[in-house]
Parts: structure tokens; C-alpha cells; sequence
């Protein structure tokens, strides 16, 4: 085989030649390209949303750190180590700026792993089903089980009915959840809101199943007249619901109890469909609101519900929450050929650390730890919609929820410093338990500040969101 | 919501108050049940196994660690810091017993990542398209487009040609690549020989695709003769094919030159197939034997490549590249709404560190120490093949291959104690960078010792595997 030349692109390097004990001395932007902030997008937030236009072209080569050949004398004169730990050096303080700045994505960047630190050197996998175990030694299972069963005592199923393992994310979460579903029922359509996750239409896609769109309330809850209305046109087929507990803009919480009552009302009976609860973020959080009427129990007909671990726990990596009644996954493993020995995850290979992380955090905070902070972020969350109002700037919070939706920044440099996640005209913050009041009060220092001289010269106008908000929330010229 | 009783096993843990610094001398077996050796199962490896018995009710749940609420007053005494410090150093005990003694699965143990222990604190996450920032700061795309770039150039393809990610594993690489097949093709067929890994059928029955199961050579191999016929029987439909580099049992290697000539010689031009190549262990390796016939390059008309990062190179938590052709990524980008602003990865949030940890291997061993790694095992399992000989016992080793396949040993204890995969009457070792001669002379020493008591007294008798490996190979009574 022909490998093209190795491109040596290091020679600002060769000064440093044994000089590694100085390189904290050493100007690293010498060596590595200073990091500029993301490109401005121009809308969405690229995780969640589902109208941003195709970006072709903006390409990471040319911000990329290129894999470079070592030199033959590299052992000897220490010049690769000191390159590579210059790179690293450089990235993370780069990581620290960015983690300081950041307030529109879901994750609690708040944790402290340290003791854990011991366990990098290992290659721990979890291979196949969580609760059989393989011929390979170097696993994590034993942690993986402590966390299910703790998801399952909060989702209220005992511990012989469940089946569940630890995911790399929330979209593996309901696309795991989505083809049990379609697995109980082949011939199954799925309905999901509009403002589900992308990864339900994915799966819809993925699985080849009839997928239909049902309309949502201004709050982004799913409209239960419309879900009626399009269960009723296809009342013929058993029914494979996406129940979102937050959804990914907003932080609606769609009401369980009306979608069972009105799938009961549409002639569906417990026996012609399949409810995966898209947990992503509040599935961890509701059941700790006092008196939240819509918390997801196993109590209700629920087949299935997701949560992510790398979102309201905080974890290194991204990692989700699985659980599902083992009725599905006994079903699926007598049926199918390549589920024998139980191959009921995605994977197949599975991340072994993640379970470690999460096992770790809930052990040390608890229940009570976690209640704790629930209630900080809910009471964080309100005092910032409450600045907003007072400022004069549209915005909402849904009850149960600590995403706050406002007016989007008119500045695009504002939105990437402050890492905001935006969808047409608006944007939002999600008060994580690594949000605190301080840096609530800097970004609403520095966002009224800006604001002021957005609008000073009265060209541009704050958009109108009553769209988005109701008019109740808009602050707009029309609606203020 | 009522939660049951917080479960309190701790209680011999209360002796441990102020006493954290003795942790080392506390017997440890004393708080934590010591973790057995994983129960015997009976055929099969878990990870890589389509025929073995379902095992129900073999639950993780007898020996797992349970989450256990925190005390009161645990952060005035220390218990709970305690408690937490002696079950993470009993793990990392046993963690690093299960790795002196593995040889069945092709992970690379041997890896130092010291330097990157630092990154540990930070929430890294690369959500969405590794080639278009999202405006979450805190990502590695700087790195993973580094060790797609290195990728391309292994396999032959232009930077502004290819598309690929950092998968989560090999299976989710197959899972992508055959999607991508699919979506070129909606009604193609999928080929697959029945040696290929369990994902690939998964990926069939996901999909609901047609899939047609090719037979096998002995060695493992596709045989070209029955995917010949099968795709004459279904020549009216375009073919989608999963090309094996090293089956998950035997390594073999499927002849890809062949493979596409027998497309053509039935009638299958360039734009009626699509050929995804699964080389989980091999697709690095093979780069790098010298005069490998069968290499993998994209200027031959497949689509897509799949490999395993934790498998040759190394890394403490399971990964893999993906890379394919951009003209399959536009056209699905174009197509499909669920793919707007180029949703093209399997998975939303995806793990920041992995990257890192390929980026760091890659760059300090290089093109060259890659090399040198491969010709090593390639030389000690040809070591291991000729001592198994030597010795009497059935064995085979696939040209370009470092898996030795062998007799099943008798013993579960055996097979349990040194982590080897099995399959009905076969075993295997895969020979990887942390296999060195003195491992295997230890294995060597085991087997030949213990086996001699297996069949001392006549009773049993080796099994004859002429059927997996080839009259040839076997050493049974009846071939030797």
C-alpha cells in the first residue's frame, strides 16, 4: 500500500528540545492554533432541532489537530511528549473557558470524579446483556445493576419485572425504547409531538414504521385533540406512543394521564399499544417535585422509559438510563434469532466507566442530595424568568420544568459565547445544578447590557415569540 | 411517590469511623462480597455468539453493588468516603487480576493514558456532525477529525471525499454502514456470510431488510460459489454486502477481490451494489502486513469501513471509526428530514474522550509503531499455533489472522479462569499487542498440564473439530 509522505508540520518545535521541564513557561499559541469560537449557525443549536438548514462545507478540517508521524530521535529527545502535552495543556484551558461560559445545553458540568481517576487504565466493557455475565473478566456489570435497580425503585417496578442497562446517550435510549415497541407491535404507527426529540423520527425512519406528527400546545406539551384525532384515522393499527417527559426546547412535560385516558377514549386498550417515556432530562428530576401530577411510574401502562446520566447527574461521557418490563424483553428474545443469548441492547460493546460514574454520583448524593438540588435548579430557574420579566424581555417557564425561554440574542457572537441553544426567534437556558445565581446574574448583566445597545438606535426591534411563548409571555412592541 | 425504605447493609462499616487513613489495612472482603468468577455458561462467548442458549434468570442481581442512600451525618464521620474508597479498591483488585489473566477477546490491555487523567473533569461531548460545530464549546472535534483524517489516509480516500465519526462501537459502525446501504438502496437485499458478526443480522431484522445468509469456507471465509448463487436468485434487486475483515471466531478474512468480481460476473454493476466493510479487528491491522492481497482501499467500489478502537489500538472504553463516501452522506442529507443540518451519526450526544484517547495512541506510536505491533502478533500467534501443535492439540491459524482457534478446553473453570471465547467444540485466542510470549507460555504451561488430567484416564477424549478447522488441523483420535 502507498501512504502518501508524513507531513511534518512540528518544526516550531524542535526549539523546545529538552526543554520539557519549562513547557509551562512555553507560549502555546506557538505550537497550537488558538481555538476560535464555533461559526455562527444560523439557527438551531445542532443537537435538537429539526429546521435548521443544511450547513455543507463548514468543516473541522481546518481548525483540526492533525495525528503527526513520530520522529525516529522522538524517544530520545522528549520533543513528541512535549508536543503533546503542550496540545493537551492548551485544550484544556480551552475546556475550562468553555465549561465557565456555558448555559444552553442540559449538562451538569459539576462533578468531581476524581477518585475514579484510578480506573482509566483498565478496558472495562460490558459486553452484551447486564445481567448475564460473558467470559470477559474486566467488566462493570455489578455497578450497572446497583444503578438500574435504583432507576427502578424511582420508576416504581420491582426488580424481577424490569430489564434495563446503561445506553451511551438519550437518543440510544428511545431508539432501544421505540423498537421494543415496534417489536410488540410490527404492524404498530408511532405518534410523537412535534417537538419530540429528532432521534423519534430517526427511529421512525430507521425501523420503517408509519410515524405520525401530533400537533403541541403553546407551552409544548403534545395537543391531546389532535392526538385524538389522528388515532382515530388509524384505528385499525395498535398504537406506539413517544411520551416526552421535556422536551428538548421548552421543557414541556406532556400529561401521561391524558394520554392514557385519551388513548382509552379512542378504543385503544392496554393490549394495542406501547408507551416510551423520552425521559432525557426530567425523567431523573419529576419524581423529586412535590406533587408532580404527571410522574412517570411503571404503575401507569408504560412500556418503557429513557433518561440521560451525563445531564441532570453530570458525567464525564454521555451515558443514558434504560428501563423496560421484562415481559418486552423475554418476548424479543424468544422471537428473534439474533437476540439469542439475550442481545437486548443496541451495542454491543458497552461502555464499562459510564455505570462506575453514575453509581459514584448516586451514592454519594442520594435521594436527598438529589431533591436538593432539584429544587435549587427550579428555584434558580424561576429567579431567572423572573429577571427577564423585570427587564422587559419576553420569556416562560413551564411549570416543572427549569428550562427558561426567552427572546433569541440578536447578536450571534452573544448566543455562541454564552453557548445558547436557539430555534427561530428563540433561545434558552437550562438551570442545571452547575448553574448558580452568580452566573445567572453575570449572563443577565451582560445580556441587558448588550441588549441595550442592540435596539438603541430603533432600527432593529426585540422580535416578536408570542408564537412561541403566548402572548401572555411575549414583551414585544405589540404585546408588552 | 413513596419510596421503599432505604435499605441499610452498612453496618459493619461503622467501625470504620475516623479511621479512613487505615484504609489499606481493612480487610476489604469484610464490606464488599467478593466478586466471583463469572458462572459457566454453556456454549458460547456473549459478545460474538448467535447459537448459544438463552440463559434466563442467571442475574447480576446475587453479586451487585447497590446504591446505598447516604447517612445523615456521613460527612462529618467519613463512612460513606470509607466505604466508597475500600469497594473502588477491591475493584480495581480484581480489575487488574481479570487483565493479567485474558486472552479470548481482541482488546488491547496494554495502553497508558496517564497524561490525559487531567481531561477526566470535563463534561466532553461532540453531539451531532464531527465536521460542523454546535455551539456547545466543550467538544474534541479538533482531535476526532484528526484521527478520521489519519483513517482516510489508511485506506485511501481524499479528505474532502470521505465523511466518518468515532462510533461507540464496532456494532454501531455495522449498524451505520448498513443504513447507509439501505438508504442508498431502499429495496437492496443484504449479503452476509454466517460468520459475520451477530450486528449484522441485528441491522436486517432492525431495517427490515431482505437479508440472505452466504455460507462459509473453513477458514471462515465467505464462499463465493453460494453468494454467487444467491445473488442469481435475487438478481433483480440491488445488493448490499457486508464484507468480513477477520470474523469475530476464526479471523478470517473475506477475499474482497473476489467478492466484487463475483457481482460482476452475476450481472451486479458499480451503481446496483453497495459494500460495507466490517473490520472490526483486522481493518487495521491488515494495512500493515506486508503483501496482504485483500486490503482494504476505498479505490475499490466499497462504501463504507467500520474498525474497532478499543480493539488493536487500546482504549479504556469501547469505540470504533466509521468512515464512508461524502456522496452517500449528501444524499442522505438531502433526502431525509430527520438528517436536516446533517444528523448523519447513529446517536445524538456522543463521547468527547474517546477521540482523545485514539488521537494520543495514534500519534505517539504513528504509522510506524502500529507496524512494528502487528508484525509482533502476527509472530507470536503463529508462536502459539506451532506450540498448540506441537503439543498435540487441535488448532488453525487464518493467513493474515493473530485469533488462534483451538480444541474447546474440557474444563469451564479453565476456559472462565483465562476469559477465552468459545463456540460448541472450538475456543480461541486472539493475540494482541499486551499478549506476549510469557503470557502465552503460562497459558502453554496450564493447558498442557491440566489437559493431561482431563484425559488421563481414558474416559473422555479430545473432541474431534475437523468440521470448524479442517481435517488438516485436527489432532483428534480419528486425524492425527
Amino acid at each position: 500500500m502507498n501512504l502518501p509522505a508524513i507531513v511534518s508540520g512540528r518544526n516550531c518545535l524542535f526549539t523546545l528540545t529538552g526543554r520539557l521541564a519549562e513547557i509551562e513557561d512555553f507560549d502555546l499559541s506557538a505550537v497550537v492554533q488558538p481555538e476560535p469560537l464555533p461559526p455562527i449557525v444560523t439557527a438551531g443549536n445542532g443537537d435538537k432541532q429539526n429546521d435548521r438548514e443544511i450547513v455543507s462545507g463548514r468543516n473541522v478540517h481546518t481548525t483540526c489537530l492533525e495525528v503527526t508521524e513520530p520522529e525516529a530521535n522522538d524517544e530520545f529527545t522528549g520533543d513528541k511528549d512535549a508536543y503533546m502535552a503542550s496540545v493537551l495543556a492548551r485544550y484544556r484551558e480551552s475546556l475550562m473557558e468553555r465549561t465557565k461560559y456555558h448555559l444552553g445545553y442540559p449538562f451538569n458540568l459539576d462533578f468531581d470524579y476524581g477518585a475514579l481517576g484510578q480506573l482509566q487504565h483498565f478496558s472495562i466493557n460490558n459486553l452484551g446483556d447486564p445481567f448475564i455475565e460473558s467470559n470477559y473478566g474486566v467488566h462493570s456489570r455489578q455497578f450497572e445493576v446497583g444503578v438500574l435497580d435504583w432507576f427502578a425503585r424511582l420508576w416504581e417496578i420491582e426488580k424481577n419485572e424490569y430489564w434495563g442497562y446503561i445506553t451511551n446517550c438519550g437518543t440510544e435510549g428511545n431508539l432501544h425504547g421505540i423498537l421494543v415497541g415496534r417489536e410488540a407491535f410490527p404492524n404498530g404507527v408511532l405518534y410523537a409531538s412535534r417537538e419530540s426529540h429528532y432521534s423519534v423520527f430517526k427511529a421512525a425512519r430507521m425501523y420503517r414504521m408509519d410515524c405520525e406528527k401530533v400537533d403541541c400546545l403553546i407551552s409544548g406539551e403534545i395537543d391531546c385533540a389532535d392526538f385524538k384525532a389522528k388515532l382515530l384515522a388509524n384505528k385499525d393499527k395498535p398504537a406506539i406512543i413517544n411520551v416526552n417527559m421535556g422536551t428538548t426546547v421548552k421543557g414541556a412535560v406532556d400529561d401521561l394521564v391524558l394520554v392514557i385516558q385519551t388513548l382509552e377514549e379512542s378504543g385503544f386498550s392496554d393490549d394495542r399499544f406501547y408507551i416510551h417515556c423520552d425521559g432525557a432530562l426530567f425523567g431523573l428530576m419529576m419524581p423529586f417535585v412535590k406533587r408532580a401530577p404527571k410522574v412517570i411510574t411503571f404503575k401507569k401502562p408504560i412500556g418503557s422509559v429513557s433518561v440521560s446520566g451525563h445531564k441532570f447527574m453530570g458525567c464525564p461521557m454521555p451515558c443514558g438510563v434504560q428501563i423496560t418490563r421484562m415481559e418486552h424483553i423475554n418476548a424479543l428474545s424468544r422471537n428473534v434469532e439474533y437476540l439469542a443469548s439475550r442481545d437486548a441492547t443496541m451495542m454491543g460493546s458497552r461502555n464499562g466507566h459510564a455505570p462506575i460514574f453514575l453509581w459514584y454520583t448516586l451514592s454519594r448524593k442520594g435521594y436527598k442530595g438529589f431533591q436538593k438540588e432539584v429544587h435549587k435548579c427550579l428555584r434558580n430557574a424561576r429567579y431567572l424568568k423572573d429577571r427577564l420579566h423585570d427587564a422587559g424581555i419576553s420569556s416562560m417557564l413551564n411549570e416543572l420544568s427549569s428550562t427558561v425561554v426567552f427572546e433569541r440574542p440578536l447578536d450571534e457572537e452573544f448566543v455562541r459565547r454564552w453557548q445558547l441553544s436557539c430555534q427561530g426567534n428563540i433561545a434558552h437556558v437550562v438551570v442545571m445544578p452547575s448553574v448558580t445565581i452568580e452566573k445567572l446574574d453575570d449572563f443577565l448583566n451582560d445580556l441587558v447590557g448588550k441588549r441595550s445597545t442592540w435596539y438603541q438606535d430603533g432600527e432593529a426591534q426585540p422580535p416578536c415569540i408570542a408564537a412561541d411563548v403566548g402572548s401572555e409571555n411575549c414583551a414585544c412592541a405589540s404585546h408588552k
